[in-house]
């Protein structure tokens, strides 16, 4: 494993207790019935926890949302044309995605980063372009990629983050593009679970039952093919997976590292946390899961890793459009307990709580 | 039935059909896999119908938050004293409750309401002051209020409308405030629905087993003493409602007939919609199920509705907090519908969706 890989997994450390102790006790003051917030306490507590502030603040937020192309697609896995990943990555920078549009009501900047997009991007001051490769190989035939091109994607993850936090950053939400890439998610998915294929494969962007067959015939091929070792999530990833996908792992890791709460999307960013928290245990309590997607799987794969979602509007686009909700919430949570008057400060009687 | 109240109900009309069939076709256009923002999407041609606009604009946004006192309290149904109602409009007032945070957070102005506090409340600029009467009666010992009293707390609910659309509205939350009004709005719940007293009685801000027994008991005496007629809502609104109840049975009523979508907020705001659907059928259509709450006997309502919550994250406080988060997703929905490029905008290819 590499320096810069191992240093960040090292740094990952514990969530801060006593800020965590500190949040719940400031929340049992504000003039509520206590718990009577739900899930956007227990989030509260949580960022806390991570930001190590017994007022966890979110202020600077942004949506990494990282492209990358699958060999695979070779296979006729899905019904869209390869190029409409690079399409898409020119639609993120004109604006004019749904990610664009959810991330801009959640107040985060949207951050586009070349992966692997196997068309040749024009350069552009929005674009990062990190391309490992031109596209993963076919993994039907043999590994997507090199253990090294592995590393790299993961690396690259590490060094956007780092880039982002020098600009400010309090919360990231992670998004993909690639078309494809529920392909290489399902089979990750399989390998690290151990859930049968069938179980964790579905429709992507829509496809017809016999389309959903034929899916999950060339993934099962792809793993008979490649053996990837669960025990070992950088194999996993070679074989199996995508830039794209590896460079979110490296995402998830950094931000972590760095005590920055995580707001993962749906299903390939689920694939990605699976390695992530394959290489680095830690790191799930830096998660939140933003929703569960309609796409078969995601749901397994969250509960696979003790995650619960915020959210279920049967969403299914990708891009990070789930996770611009999930910081919008974030944000309500964090701006709750920092805000809201406590019983004393508003003269408010407090009732006698059945669990007091 | 009142001139004001009668006319409000006949000015709403069915949803338009064109406006709803343009949105879908353009939500077909747009550079993402068809139906891949889920709800959002079905919730954008929502928008589309109340607003009579094929692309709906959500720019003035509020919530109403009704406050009142019940008589009931008298039978100990609940463990926080009466007096926080009043405080807790105050609270309101000078913006340190959780309505005001998550409002803020929403971009929509609060209208803070004192439909029939008990306590005489000091002027201020920012409340209502409409109060019915300083509370209801005991309804374990008669009828909460007088048929009059009914007609106006709704009647006030249609001005207190009418003033906020000459402000600019585009959409609406309701909310509530009132010591004890769980047990009103279980009996409503009762009552409208036909449903057994127990299976929709909570635990309103806490309650022990044993207290619950004994609020399921003042409710099932209620319900004996009074025999609110389910087929006049204004019956059961007089017989074991509330003054907030109704004035948001009149915002709901009014919102609809101005075509201003209502997001519906938690248990208080459902019993409202049951006795304001059982009065004019079509605002089903206008209302928005922001989520579904902790407290027992919302999901109920809300099946009885035939209305989908868009969240689930065991909130249970009120006050239109559920309301505004609704109200959030709302213009998310109505910008993704606005601003995202269509494929020919984005010069995007188009897959070949399984269901064209």
């Amino acid at each position: 494993m590499s320096k810069l890989l191992s240093n960040t997994i090292e740094m990952i450390r514990p969530l801060d207790e006593k800020a965590m102790a500190e949040a719940q006790a400031r929340q049992n003051r504000l003039t509520k019935p206590q718990g009577s917030l739900g899930k956007l306490e227990v989030l509260s507590i949580q960022l806390a926890g991570i930001q190590g502030k017994s007022i966890p603040q979110i202020r600077h937020k942004a949506i990494i949302t990282m492209a990358g192309d699958h060999g695979v697609v070779a296979e006729k896995v899905g019904n869209w044309p390869q190029e409409v990943t690079a399409q898409m990555v020119y639609n993120f920078l004109q604006g004019g995605a749904g990610i664009n549009v959810i991330a801009h009501q959640a107040g985060a900047r949207v951050v586009v980063v070349d992966m692997g997009v196997a068309t040749e991007l024009e350069p552009n001051p929005q674009l990062l372009s990190r391309k490992v490769a031109p596209g993963t190989q076919n993994m039907a035939l043999g590994p997507a990629m090199t253990a090294e091109q592995a590393v790299t994607a993961i690396e690259t993850g590490i060094e956007v983050v780092g880039a982002e936090v020098a600009k400010g950053l309090d919360i990231v939400g992670t998004g993909d593009m690639g078309i494809g890439n529920t392909t290489a998610s399902s089979a990750i998915c399989s390998a690290m679970t151990g859930r049968r294929v069938a179980d964790v494969t579905g429709r992507g962007t829509g496809l017809t039952d016999e389309q959903l067959a034929h899916k999950i015939e060339v993934i099962k091929r792809a793993l008979a093919v490649n053996h990837p070792d669960p025990n070992q999530p950088l194999d996993v990833l070679a074989k199996v997976g995508g830039f794209e996908i590896g460079g979110l792992v490296g995402v998830m890791l950094a931000a972590a590292a760095h005590r920055i709460p995580v707001v993962i999307d749906g299903f390939i960013s689920g694939a990605a946390a699976l390695i992530a928290i394959g290489l680095a245990p830690r790191l799930k309590d830096f998660l939140i899961a933003a929703h569960v997607s309609a796409e078969a799987g995601h749901k397994l794969l969250l509960e696979h890793m003790g995650l619960k979602p915020l959210l279920d509007l049967s969403m299914r686009l990708g891009e990070g459009t789930g996770a611009a909700l999930g910081i919008f919430l974030a944000e309500v949570a964090a701006k709750v307990l920092a805000e809201m008057s406590t019983f004393a400060e508003a003269g408010v009687s407090e009732g006698s709580e059945s669990d007091n």
